[in-house]
């Protein structure tokens, strides 16, 4: 039956319900908490995460950081994974389904080899745009040596055109689309990938694009914290009818890692910050330029300057769900985004074509630099 | 100044508060309304709707309906349209913008003459697969006798591969991705491309696949009502860390148009009926075969019948955003899809690729049948 939605107690359990008429919650695989309150309490999905997932979910001490909610991370760290986590589902239905069709990679366990194919997976890594998703397992398999310089990686998802998907090695290069949804579908499907292949200690990146919030154009963020576009580390969904509310925590020793890595290349800034996911590009960020907008730019300036000081220094619209899903199956997951113009000066993606290029290509050269050195190539 | 979120009086004012904590509503281009509501009060939005649009908007009588709220209407309908009238945008600071950079579409009015492409467009047909609109506008190029049957028609959106664009005379094909925020960035793309063209009477249909309700797979719907997880005829947003809910009316004479196309193909059975939007395919959508899932099979056939009691038919990711932004902005619109499963029956899209390429092909047949019709070449 369902729960009402209610904050939570250190213990877990609901204190008071504060659940508007028609919304109850269910028992989800992430623990609930209310809508309403700040996230101060955030247990662990003991049911959904793997012993090495809880192994690295310390929190960060204070003299690991510098620089405030966005400043970086400077301290080198270790690589502290436990090795032999099996990606795991959160959801006991799957074991009664004699044949798993993933209808929008057009792949099946009843028509392909899962372990086979990608029983090697070890890094995956994800964005919005197919054609970036290709150019970067060619950029990845000529850096770590694998195949041809001028090798081309074919499309595994040859039967669909909705993602597009590459491997090359221990590395995996799949598209996702604009949105929430978009992700969200991919992440479900690609997850239950890595399940029947069998995969172990993956770590999967979301390298993308987004808005910076007073950052010169070109920098890229390193995502801290997922927050909702009330600066919430929440991500909120409708389930049977019911508001569902899940934590967007991110793995902070993989920040560490990808801090230091960045600080290794030494070819472009990098920041640690909040990110803002939002579900509109437009009134969602608080754009001027859109076919609709019922506010000024005053009111648009107030909004940004609250995100900065709530520590946001980009907006994208994927990370929260990235985040939450990641989470509750037990993959370590980190959102690497470079910032295409700062929002706080205009709304308009006006650099020419060949800068933006350059821009894309930084997440790709930082976590392909990251993977390299986690073989031991780099 | 934001104003409190609560229902609305027959005014079109707040009665009273029923905000949560921490939202309240903005001055939107739709009048507000309570998220916890009836949608009892539907007031046009005069600011934003024009002339025809009003004119067009009254709703059916009881007699010329059948069927209950998923039966079909039966009785054909003259076009009322009044000739004339321009997309119209909800944005006054566009006015002010000396160029305006469409960066999804990869197309400017400082680069391209949008008058010279786009003018004569009086159709616009929307899908999520790029492939797809490929193959639509190839399709209705031929039965409207446009160029040779086998003439490539090139995708307009070269430089870039988020969205796919095709033209045939006054006919526009759009792709979409997947997810409400995948179209939405589309839709605040295309309006201002058609505002910016100064295309006047234009009619846009999204073309789409579903999974039904207690359909037939390969039946379609055509949308009477959009509505939410929540069965709301509502769209909601957070726009500036506030909740704004905008309507989800459709054009109730082009349901019918529709509809009498239908019955003259007589290729397949069509159903009016209302037609549920999620943010999520899996969860979102009560499936059991997602990476996470914490209900049961009792549970899911349990929302699922509330859904079909409520009137709706199939269920799909775009459609609430899609009629609200559209009706919005003045244009008619609405939304036709194939139903590619029987969700009491089942969660996975397991039927042939033949198969469900054929089911794909009947929106297309039937809103290519209406373009000809109305062009006076059926």
């Amino acid at each position: 039956m369902p729960r009402a939605l209610g904050s939570l107690s250190a213990s877990g359990e609901p204190e008071h319900s504060q659940v508007p008429p028609g919304f109850a919650m269910l028992p989800a695989p992430s623990p609930p908490r209310t809508c309403q309150e700040p996230a101060a309490v955030r247990p662990l999905a003991a049911g959904s995460l793997s012993a090495c997932r809880l192994q690295d979910a310390r929190r960060l001490r204070p003299e690991e950081r510098s620089g405030g909610p966005a400043g970086q991370v400077t301290q080198p760290a270790g690589r502290a994974w436990t090795s032999g986590c099996l990606v795991r589902l959160s959801n006991p239905h799957l074991a009664t389904m004699k044949e798993d069709l993933l209808y929008h990679f057009s792949l099946g366990t009843g028509t392909h080899d899962f372990p086979a194919m990608f029983g090697d997976v070890k890094f995956v890594c994800v964005g919005g745009s197919p054609s970036r998703m290709s150019a970067f397992i060619k950029y990845v398999a000529a850096e770590l040596g694998l195949g041809r310089p001028d090798e081309d990686h074919p499309n595994i998802c040859t039967g669909t055109d909705r993602y597009a998907m590459y491997k090359a090695g221990p590395v995996l290069s799949v598209s996702h689309g604009m949105g929430v949804p978009s992700i969200a579908i991919m992440l479900h499907e690609l997850i239950k990938l890595l399940y029947h292949a069998r995969c172990s200690d993956v770590t999967i990146i979301r390298i993308g694009t987004s808005g910076g919030i007073g950052l010169e154009p070109g920098s890229v963020v390193i995502t801290r914290q997922a927050v909702d576009a009330c600066f919430r580390p929440e991500f909120e969904q409708i389930i049977l009818g019911k508001r569902v509310v899940r934590s967007t925590d991110l793995d902070e020793r993989l920040v560490q890692e990808l801090m230091q890595c960045s600080s290794e290349l030494a070819e472009f800034t990098t920041v640690v910050g909040n990110t803002m996911c939002t579900l509109d590009f437009y009134e969602g960020q608080g754009r001027l330029d859109g076919a609709l907008c019922s506010y000024t730019e005053k009111d648009k300036q107030a909004y940004l300057h609250a995100a900065h000081a709530a520590g946001i220094r980009n907006i994208e619209m994927e990370s929260s769900v990235f985040a939450a899903m990641c989470s509750a199956c037990g993959l370590r997951a980190a959102v690497v985004c470079v910032t295409l113009l700062d929002r706080l000066l205009g709304d308009q993606i006006s650099s020419p074509h060949e800068v933006l290029s350059e821009y894309q290509q930084r997440p790709q050269r930082l976590v392909s630099y990251f993977i390299k050195k986690s073989l031991g190539k780099a």
